[in-house]
This record gives C-alpha cells, structure tokens and sequence, in this order.
C-alpha cells in the first residue's frame, strides 16, 4: 500500500536541511561535496539535485520535543545530529558492504573513491557532536550520552552484520540483537534526543524509548522483507541484494533455523563458492517463503508497531499530565510509524 | 641519533594507558578486539602483547595540563581523548592508503579486514568525545570544540592527501597546508587540550597551541623523509614506502618543483603506468636527493623545531607571572620536541 507522507516530514525540509546545509560548511570543500552528495543534495559534480533524504529520524527528533512539551524547534539540533549521524553510518556500510547502489544513484565511494567516502563519514559523525554541543539552551551533556550510546549501538551492530556474513551457526536471537543495535538504536535515539536536550522527565523519555526501540526493530524487519521481496525501483538497491550478498537477515536466519528441506537446500545454496546465479537467487527467496519465515518476519513487524503504538497511548496519558499538546504530537507519530514501516514490497 | 625516552612518557604508560584500557570496556567486544590491535595491546587473537604505542600526544596533553600551573592528572582525559583521535586516524587512513604493515606488523585491516578495521576507527573517535564528557571538573564544552576542530582539520588533511594522488599539479604550499592539517591539527591540540580543559587563560593555550604547530609540521617533515630514506627495521614499514605509493609528500613535491633534469625525470617515474621497480624507487629517491629537496625539507625541520622551543621560552615567562611549575614543564616540552623530530634514518 502507498501511504500519505506525514506533515512533520514537510517541517524536516524547511526546518532541518537548512541546518544540516549549514552545518556542512564547517568542513572543508573536498569532504563536502561527497557528504551533500550523500544526503542528496547535489550530484558528484556539486549540481543541485534535491532536498534530500526522506528525514524520519529528524521528523522523530522533531517530534520528540513536542512530546516533551517544547516548541517543534527546540528539537532542531537533534534532528541535525540523528540525521548526520545517519548519513555516517549509511557512508561507511556502504563501504563495508560494498553495495554501489543507494537511492537510485551510485553509492558515495562507487562515485567517489573509498578514501573520500570514510572520511566524509568521519566528518559527519563529529559534525553530529558539533552541532549538539554548539546549541544554545539545551541540556549537551545529556544529549552527548544518549547519541552516543546510540552511536555505540550501532557500531556493535554493523560489527555483529560483518562477522555473521563469515557464519553458519547465527542464532535468531544474535540476529535480532544486531538488527536491534544497527536499526532500533538510532531510531529510538532520534525518538528521544529532541525531548532529552529540552530536558524531559524520565517518564516521557522512556516512554519514547520504547516506541522508539520497537518502531525500529519493525522498521528493520520490514527493510529486511524489501531487501529479499522488494521491487528495486521502490527500494533503489538490486533485485534480491541482500540474497546475492548472503546477508544473515532476520527472514533468513529465521529460514535457516526451521527443519526440513527448504532450509537444507537454502543453507547450501548461502554455503556453496562463487556467485548465485539469478535462478539460485530466486529459488533461495522462494525457499524462505516455504519456511514461513516470509509470513513469521511479517507478523512480528506487525507486531512490533502495535506494541510502539500502545507505548505512546501510555505517553499520551504522561504528556496530558504534563502540559504537552498530546493529541496533535500523537497523531504524528502514529502517522510516522505507520508510513515506517507500511513500505511498498 | 638515538634519543633518551623523556621521563613524561614513563607517565603516559602509567596514567594514560589503564584509562584508554578502561575507556574500550565501553564498546562491543568484536570492535574492542581490533581497537586494543591497533592500539598494540594485544595480537589479532587477542593474547597480550605489550603497553601500547609511545603515546607522544598523550604526553603532550599531559604537559599542557602542568603548563597551566595544573597537576599532570587533570590533563588525563585530554591525553586519552587524544591518542583515541591518533588511532581512530590511523586505522582509517591505513584503509584508506591500502597499507599493509605498520609497527613491524599488519594493519588492523590487513588483520581482521576493512569492515572492522573502519568499524574500530568509528568507535574511537565516538570514544574520544565520550572520555571527554564524563570527564569531571574540567571545562567539557571547551575541550570538545578544541578536539572538533582538530578533527575536521585532521579530515581536510587526509582528503587533500587522497585527492593530492591523482593530480600531478599539486604545489608546495597546497603540500605544506596538507600537512599541516593532516598532522600539526592534532599535535597542536594535543599540547593544549589538557590547559584548555583546565582553564588555562588564553596567553597560555596560545603559546601552546604555536609551539604544537610548528613540532607538528616538522614532526610530519621528518616522517616524511622517513618515508623516503628510513629504515625499515626502525619505521616499521616498507622500504621507500611513500614513493612505492607515489605519495605527494613534502621532500617529493619540493622536488617536483624545482627546475632541472633531475625534477623531469622524477615526474617522469611518478606519472609512469604500473608499479614502480625496486631500481626506479631508488632512482626516484636519488633524483629528490639531486634536487636539494632533502636537504631543504630537513633545515625546514630544524627551523620548524627552533621555532617550536622560541615559543616554549615565551610560555615560560607567561608561565612563570601564572605560578605555573615552569622550569620542570619546559625542560619536557623541550625534551619531547627533540624526541619527536630527532627519530631515526
């Protein structure tokens, strides 16, 4: 199904990514044209192409000081720093995965070389910390801790993804925690910071801790779906990427982990030397839907986003308590999880 | 020559090491085993191998803590934000250059692989801001600033590098601007970070910060006439490494620039398809020999050095009116400035 894009997304351009263009300023000429490439601002030539990405988590961040009862722009810098520290991590897994499509376009070392990639990466991540720390009015030290353990997190995750390309045993719950540190962790940081730095009580920001932490796990549940089921010119990555890739997804670790034959013959196809095929790539997507592991994944997205949506019916309970303009925050980030996790497959 | 190890190091083994061993308890144990490599804590299988690098910015943060009249302890986090930021460097460029020994031994990368490598990179530098942070009694927002300064210059550095391979136009005083980033940013915020997050008034830092400049420049000039004439027995890497990678480092681009037979020839090699022969890097070197260019970048070292201890001398008077413990700061300050520039080839 289409969804409607959120409203919050519309402030994300005309609040966010004029910061976030500013703030690319501050690093030198040659770094700054990979990192706006990057955030889809212009072309490898430095041609303006767009507004750049989507924006979620900076609509979270966003968000997130509303649900604390502050103005939408007291998230500001939140928003900035979860969508550079975004880019950064999109830019050096891109590197690590050596994947040379992003969004329809080549990825940013496939353009530019990978020296130039990590080091923008590198620029981005300490811009993030810059920016929070240059902000005027907001609790730093607090936000400084919670991104980066967020940052952490997702280090972790993207360590756990490498190695387990080089295993046969993962288990569901290895898999599950290193989508939870790659994917939730960021989110549920963006979910939050925005109400950390206006310093919120702990009840509102674990509140949003929690549907942070589940929206996305769902959300990552659903990226794993489109990676194997997704229609390339929707997700802007290669048919069946994650198959040729041989990455341990949750659908496929799941698969792997269900006896009977369609799981042997999947395990040797990921075993088996040299490239697969498109026949073996269609067979090993065919395989995971035989294990039920296709409608299993489904089922606890959804699950998932029920349960971050029954997180904010108890905030919306806190925030009334707490003076914040609970209806009109709430139906954002219902609409904003919805459209998370609702992607066309 | 062979130098005396000044006594400050001693120090750094003492009070910086544990914490930066501390400090790694925080990240994922799969990125702590290739960090703790790098940093020459132990093997690639994780058995103990030694104390860790010479850690000659850590000393210097430390000074810069007692030349703001400050005992050595209160520049403990600086000296450990800082050597995180040097191997956060190191295990990114040595992706980045392809090179594969580094201390008698293999890169993190060529260990464990380019996806851990920059991985443990990532985490470094997200730690480096962290041990700030959490540091107590010194003055957080000034010492991040100070680090996110270095680090942006640190990145310029390195990109200009990069970018400098493919271009065969490069002039000195972009070469010499490179460098300056790429090595001073970081050596100059290592002697003033410890007095910046203790306070110290401006005449201090400042005097730190030129005396850091200019050790930093010619610290780089003597690396680079290491990377052409060094030893590999004492550098820990290949021989003629530099030119083998067609580096467009001072010595080279001094070279390039000067009029004459021998500058022709040796663009002539550096613009020349294919690896070059182990008799071309030796013809290579001898045509910088030929241009003067090693003995030009070597009195720019010593003048860089002089200049370096003109402005300890300042300090010490500045030093002296602020009851700083003067005479035993300076005679390290000096002591490691001849430590750092006299090195081995």
């Amino acid at each position: 199904m289409t969804m409607m894009l959120p409203s919050i997304l519309t402030q994300v351009d005309e609040l966010v990514q004029p910061e976030i263009r500013a703030a690319l300023e501050r690093i030198d000429e040659r770094t700054r044209l990979v990192a706006g490439y990057q955030l889809g601002y212009w072309d490898a030539t430095g041609a303006p192409t767009g507004r750049g990405g989507k924006g979620l988590r900076p609509a979270l961040a966003l968000l997130s000081a509303r649900a604390a009862g502050q103005p939408v722009e007291r998230g500001l810098p939140a928003a900035v720093a979860v969508e550079l520290v975004h880019n950064f991590s999109l830019l050096h897994d891109d590197v690590i995965d050596g994947d040379l499509e992003r969004r329809h376009r080549p990825t940013a070392w496939a353009a530019f070389g990978v020296g130039p990639a990590i080091l923008a990466g590198d620029a981005l991540l300490g811009l993030a910390d810059e920016v929070l720390c240059a902000a005027p009015d907001v609790d730093v030290n607090r936000g400084l801790s919670t991104l980066h353990t967020a940052v952490r997190r997702l280090i972790a995750g993207q360590a756990a993804d490498v190695e387990f390309e080089n295993r046969a045993d993962v288990t569901l719950d290895e898999c599950l925690a290193m989508a939870r540190d790659k994917t939730a962790a960021l989110l549920a940081c963006s979910a939050t910071l925005g109400a950390v730095v206006c310093g919120a009580p702990p009840a509102v920001v674990d509140g949003l801790d929690r549907y942070g932490e589940r929206l996305g796990l769902a959300f990552q549940l659903v990226d794993d779906l489109l990676g194997i089921w997704g229609e390339p010119a929707v997700t802007g990555k290669p048919v069946l990427s994650d198959l040729r890739a041989r990455k341990k997804s949750v659908p496929v670790v799941r698969a792997l982990g269900v006896d009977g034959p369609a799981a042997t013959r999947l395990a040797e196809l990921y075993a088996s030397p040299g490239d697969l095929s498109a026949a073996d790539l269609a067979l090993a997507a065919n395989l995971i839907e035989e294990t039920g592991a296709r409608d299993w994944t489904e089922k606890q997205a959804d699950r998932l986003l029920t349960e971050a949506l029954a997180e904010l019916d108890q905030l919306g309970e806190v925030g009334s308590a707490a003076g914040a303009d609970v209806p009109g925050v709430h139906a954002d980030l219902v609409a904003i999880a919805h459209f998370m996790t609702g992607r066309d497959y």
